[in-house]
Parts: C-alpha cells; sequence; structure tokens
C-alpha cells in the first residue's frame, strides 16, 4: 500500500493505537468504523486520522464507514505485524531482563529467538524461555537464523561496538534502549526508547509546576 | 537555576546522556570538561552542547573548560535526581511486572513504592520487593504517603478512570505506558512511552529499505 506514496512517520506512530482501537469495534461486533468516531475516540484530528485511514488503501462505504476487518489487516499487513519477525537482544542487565521478560511484544510480531551476554554466569541461563549465549557466538547465530532486528541493551561504552558486530553480522533494524545515538551505515534504520530523557522531562515538568516534593 | 528563563523540553531531554558522559570523564580522572569535546562525543552540535551546559548555570574556566563535579550537581539537582522521588504503579500485568522487575531507576532518582492491580492473585505477592496491593487501595495509600508520580501500565480500556482515581489522590506527574493518549487537569504533567509506536516505525522503516524478510 506504500509503493506511490510513502507514509509519513508520524503517520506510522499513529497506527498502533488505531489499530487498537479497531480491534476493539470488532470486539464489540462493529463490522463498520467511521473516521469521525475514530478521530473522537483517539482525541485525534479528523484530518490526521483520514490520512493514516488513506494509507491503508482501504475504501470506505458512504454513510457506514470503512469496513473494521479490512482495515484491521491492511493495517496489521502494512506494520509486519501480521507475521513474526525475529530479533536477538544483546546485553541481559535490568533493562535486558525486562525486556526478556516482557510478554507483550508477540502481539506486535516480534519474537526474541536469543539473547547475549558476556557475563559467564549468565549464560546458558533461560528468561522467558530464551537462551543467553556468549557475545562471541553472536555473529554466527544472527547469521545462521538470519535475524535482520536487534535490541541494544548493553551499557554505554560497548554499544557502539555491539551494535558494528551486529550489522555486520546481517541486521538493519537497530532498537536502541540506551541512551546513546548509536552510528550506522545507510540502509540500516535505528528507533531509540530513551526513559531516562522520557522521565528527565517529567521530573523536571513537575519541578516547573511546583509540584514535586 | 531555571528560575528566570524556562528550560525548553529538548535541552531537558539531552541532560540525561550529557551528565552520563560527564560521569564517565570524572570516573576517569578528568577535573575539567570542555563543551567541544562533551559536543564530538555526543554526537551534537556544539551551540545545543553550549545552550544545555549555559541551563546548568555553571560557568566554565577559559582554556580548561567546565568544572565536571559542579556540572554533576547541577543537573542532578535540575532533574530532581540527587534526591529519590516516590512513584506508585497501576496494573501488574507484562508492561507492570517488568517496569517493577527493572532495577534501573534508582539511578534516576525514582522509587516504586506501592504496585496495585485488580487481580485477587496478585494482591499480596512483591515484585522486586514492591507490594501488590489492591487497587481499591489507592487512594488512600496515595494519599498516605503523599506520592506525586503515578506510572501508568494498565489495559488501554481502564487507562483514563485509573489515572483520573490517581489524580484524585494527589498524583501530580503520569508516566504513561499504554498507548492512549490520556486527558488531565492542568497542572498535571504527562510524559508517554509507546513502545508499540517505536516498533510501528522500525518495522515499517525495515520493510521501506526492503531488509525486513
Amino acid at each position: 500500500m506504500s509503493d506511490v506514496n510513502p507514509v509519513a512517520l508520524p503517520t506510522v506512530r499513529r497506527l498502533p493505537l488505531m489499530l487498537r482501537h479497531i480491534q476493539e469495534h470488532i470486539a464489540a461486533g462493529d463490522g463498520y468504523i467511521s473516521s469521525s468516531l475514530l478521530a473522537k475516540e483517539l482525541l485525534m484530528d479528523p484530518i490526521l486520522v483520514r490520512k493514516a485511514l488513506a494509507a491503508t488503501g482501504v475504501v470506505g462505504v458512504p454513510r457506514l464507514g470503512f469496513p473494521a476487518r479490512e482495515l484491521e489487516r491492511s493495517i496489521l499487513a502494512f506494520l509486519g505485524w501480521d507475521s513474526m519477525t525475529d530479533a536477538v537482544l544483546c546485553g541481559v542487565g535490568n533493562m535486558g531482563r525486562a525486556l526478556l521478560g516482557y510478554q507483550g511484544f508477540q502481539q506486535y510480531g516480534l519474537r526474541i529467538v536469543a539473547a547475549f551476554d558476556i557475563d559467564p554466569a549468565l549464560v546458558g541461563k533461560r528468561i522467558n524461555r530464551i537462551e543467553v549465549y556468549p557475545v562471541r557466538r553472536m555473529k554466527q547465530l544472527i547469521e545462521r537464523m538470519a535475524v535482520r532486528i536487534g535490541i541494544v541493551t548493553v551499557p554505554a561504552d560497548v554499544a557502539q561496538s555491539v551494535v558494528d558486530a551486529m550489522i555486520g553480522a546481517g541486521i538493519r533494524g537497530v532498537w536502541n534502549f540506551t541512551p546513546f545515538k548509536l552510528i550506522v551505515p545507510d540502509g540500516v534504520v535505528v528507533q531509540r526508547v530513551d526513559l531516562a530523557s522520557s522521565l528527565a522531562v517529567l521530573s523536571h515538568q513537575l519541578a516547573m509546576t511546583g509540584a514535586k516534593q
């Protein structure tokens, strides 16, 4: 559906939330859903909702709205969530453990197939059924399993070298949970989730409103 | 330090990463650090780094740079990370468990003092030494402990009502891990961490580069 017009990233960011609402309507037995209702539920500008729905390529029916199941299928396919994508995780520290233990990634089509750490005490352990391997085996295993997504939860000082090794082994999408801006070659994409920055803004805004003790 | 000029949020977002680098320099024995070196290490525009350092109120020394320990102290105080701030968490599902188990919040001055869930099977359990209480006790405990930060990890359909209850009990800062845009009154701040949106963008960009299988 994005062959002709590339879809803007803000539109892509809105799709998971729209998908969730559409799935709730389907669960409630609704066959069709209107863009104006969706906009109201999502507290979004109706123009932005119509733009996102247009990106799915699904055609609305006058007076009825968009066929809900068709919308769901189209968004799932667009996001690649209609099939499982394998990922590896490097760095089984606090954040790594939390992500390995998180059971929610399956609904987004993400399956972590292996974890890596340099600590011999962790190697061989399983967290949420995912085995921890030594980092020296990372290249071989990424290549053998043809994994394309790498989750980075290592300490700051080794983040870049770990990502370099991942990319050398075939990783093309990096989910960066470190606070560091990683350097990657063209053709490799990075998304950063920075809890520290998010919390910094929250703490600072709280302090500004005078509400923080 | 922000009494006169409010500091822009993008600057606030940069501070945790700058802090980390400054702490590494201190650990390496450096007494001073220059804004140009910091900019180079952080891959940031030197102008933005100087702006952030100016926000700390610390004065640089010509030819030497900024006194590292003074910078550290000033940033920690600015972010409120020099003392512990209590928080409660509501929703001990997958995401809630992951956050309760995450040991990294202490370094950001955040201490989760209680968790809440409606599931009787979870009530009374401890995760990472944090006790799970029934949701009906939330108001009373938030008030008694005078907690100001609430972490929301409940399912979509109850997110707004949980936040309303939190705010009614005195919560003034909401860390929202649901994909939903929450409605809060003036004076209450919200920061959202949306893993689904981040993963959606990563999946989509991977698909666009043709690297995803």
